[in-house]
């Protein structure tokens, strides 16, 4: 069993690293994008608590942070867990951050309880999965599984156009320690839901079974620019007015196609805009994201030809760019029969619900690699991305519980 | 009679600083944005030409430019002509540009041609009155004619958070020079049309006898971030869809309204977007213009109404702020008769047209303290703020005549 009170302490002693303090919200947000000094002094803090427990440390060429608990046979690949520690913009204490700290705390329970283990635990701290800083997301989980380049991730720049690998060295991650790749014998992340569902339920366990396909695209609508006081309303070539119908219109598309359906709009630039200029060009991103890879498909068919005859009918141009593609993912079996008797193990009241989910993890690009399942524990009002998650200290101890006897069943399997 | 070779030299050879060659474009367009290195490099080449023909400088608290030449009786007040020399972010070659350089030119032909009138005459150029780096537009000639606070607005900040005061000082422009104020007998402004109305009806010479009203606001919608995954369509309560709608339906609305009416949505922000976000608030300006006062109150109500109503659909807070008002301006008649008879004397062959602006003018400020009007020649493609605004040699050859014609008028009476 872990301990309530030191996981919850934890939590919110390393969410002071970028603390916001929101109206309305229990216990703030976090501002803390990817390899800033904030995300540096949290991976530190991070280090030095496990540190604390005896583990050894091993950081990878793109920033991973592992931290390893020996077994009683050290030649056998670990059981690996966690999460990550960067946040969205506007981002919340839980997401990421529970994951990697209920790691920490299954690693501190058998280290008090003095529990062996016959393989090495591994928690990891992947690099920027969030992807609000350098697109586009899950990269030091991507690099890790082989799906990304190394290089091309290290000179992927942010907005301003530093590079992730000159971050990497500023902040002094980009060390190679330990860095001999033991393998993974199965991975498991347990995580905030981010969703209603469990809420909804009111149940407090989640079982992973997968995760959904999703697409991220760059679209440039290019009209053409005028002022907007002689130009009459009927000749103008104005590309907001364009893309403010492809908006509309893709949200229905996505709220009647499938349950499962999403259409975000997230960024949306008018470059070199001015208020008295009707927009010439607009770039904005669109995420599509679905259950099953022919509907992903067929969404993404039906949202381009809206857009194609949108910008048609406005005699506008239009270019679309995919930059991130990832196939809806199953989980293995073997690891969600792990975290199902895990659970009834811990908590034989509790019928726990097997759901999709729709955000992006880690564990998809881990998966390819190795064994994987996740572990959800609700989301106050299912929201995320935003100040005002919120999970409560009793609901994290449960998943925490699981991910603990998930994690001793792997590991001296 | 002016010279069209050098009136067009001068022009290309101002327009050179801030120069972008841009596809499709005669001339290339120009980013000279108020009071940055290059305005200062425009603002010094002038004086300096206005120099080499005897005029003497003075400027004001604002940074406005005044050059005099000296009449027979030089306590009269003089006739003032002039306009701008700041651009938008993606501006052309004339806007602003072409008044400045025609009011030069009236001044270098009549030096030229040894020509003495009864009052002085000034050409002036006004600061800020793109309002596209400092708002609202036409800055300059609303501190001259007390319509802003002279200290508001050099506390004015641009997007960076910079002064207008700071600027003016850093480039050397705070310092006052002959800042004594002659007053003004009578005020023309000499400009392009901005719009298509002269060159579909293939009339050189425009008499504007008026301004549209215009009013800009910012607008900020509000509702709920949430993750672009998880989160179901129909649980979402994303501003920028609202927002979406609202251009929609503010673009229908004002293209039925009335001939006169315009809308534009120039700007638009998402503060600390991310694309697996969807959006909790969007900021955007709204920019409305009407030829009558009743109706442009008249489509602010509509466009309130609209508004209220969709961001009320969509569980949206909305929040509208008035930052520029401008009531319908019309000109001065005895100004508007000279013009009228320059034209006569000069193009007996051209009726001219006469027309309203849709764009404010720093004479819109002007007229409330002095005798104004204005006079247009043809956009190619009624194009401007935009980078291939084009008027030809010739055009701007006839506009410069009736110009000097006129100005020669004001300044014997
Ligand atoms: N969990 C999470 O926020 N992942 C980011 C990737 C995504 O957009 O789903
Ligand atoms: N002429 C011009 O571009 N003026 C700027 C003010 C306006 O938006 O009309």
């Amino acid at each position: 069993k872990c301990n309530q009170e030191r996981l919850w302490n934890s939590i919110m002693e390393i969410g002071q690293i970028g603390h916001v303090d929101v109206e309305g919200s229990k216990v703030g947000g976090c501002h803390r994008l990817a390899l800033t000094d904030k995300d540096k002094q949290a991976r530190d803090l991070f280090i030095g608590w496990a540190k604390e427990i005896g583990c050894t440390l091993r950081v990878d060429a793109v920033g991973n942070i592992f931290l390893r608990r020996a077994g009683t046979d050290n030649d056998l690949p670990p059981v690996i867990t966690g999460s990550h520690l960067d946040t969205q913009p506007t981002g919340g204490k839980f997401d990421g951050i529970f994951g990697c700290l209920a790691g920490l705390e299954t690693l501190r329970c058998l280290e008090e309880q003095n529990i062996k283990t016959l393989r090495p635990i591994e928690v990891v701290v992947w690099t920027n999965e969030e992807g609000a800083r350098f697109k586009p997301a899950m990269l030091g989980s991507g690099v890790y599984a082989g799906v990304f380049k190394l290089n091309d991730v290290l000179t992927t720049k942010d907005e301003s156009g530093i590079t992730l690998g000159d971050e990497l060295s500023r902040l002094g991650y980009q060390e190679l320690i330990n860095n001999e790749d033991p393998g993974c014998y199965q991975y498991y992340e347990i995580h905030i839901e981010q969703g209603p569902v469990l809420e909804a339920l009111e149940i407090d366990l989640g079982i992973v079974a997968g995760v959904l396909g999703m697409r991220w695209y760059d679209v440039e609508v290019t009209g053409r620019s005028c002022h907007a006081g002689p130009s009459p309303m009927n000749l103008r070539n104005d590309a907001l007015v364009g893309v403010a119908e492809m908006i509309t219109e893709l949200t229905k598309l996505a709220s009647s196609f499938s349950k499962d359906s999403r259409c975000t709009f997230g960024e949306l630039n008018i470059p070199n805009s001015s208020t008295n200029v009707s927009p010439g060009k607009v770039n904005f991103s669109l995420d599509l994201r679905e259950g099953r890879l022919e509907e992903l498909d067929e969404l993404q068919t039906k949202a381009f030809e809206i857009m194609h005859r949108i910008a048609f009918h406005h005699d506008l141009e239009l270019s679309i760019k995919e930059t991130w593609s990832l196939p809806p993912c199953p989980f293995d079996e073997s690891c969600l029969t792990n975290i199902q008797q895990a659970c009834e193990a811990t908590y034989p009241e509790i019928k726990p619900h097997t759901l999709i989910s729709g955000a992006g993890h880690d564990a998809v690009y881990i998966s390819r690699v190795a064994p994987t399942a996740m572990i959800f524990v609700p989301s106050e009002d299912g929201l995320s991305h935003n100040e005002r998650e919120y999970t409560s200290p009793e609901q994290l101890e449960k998943g925490c519980n699981v991910l603990l006897n998930t994690i001793i069943l792997a590991a001296n399997a």
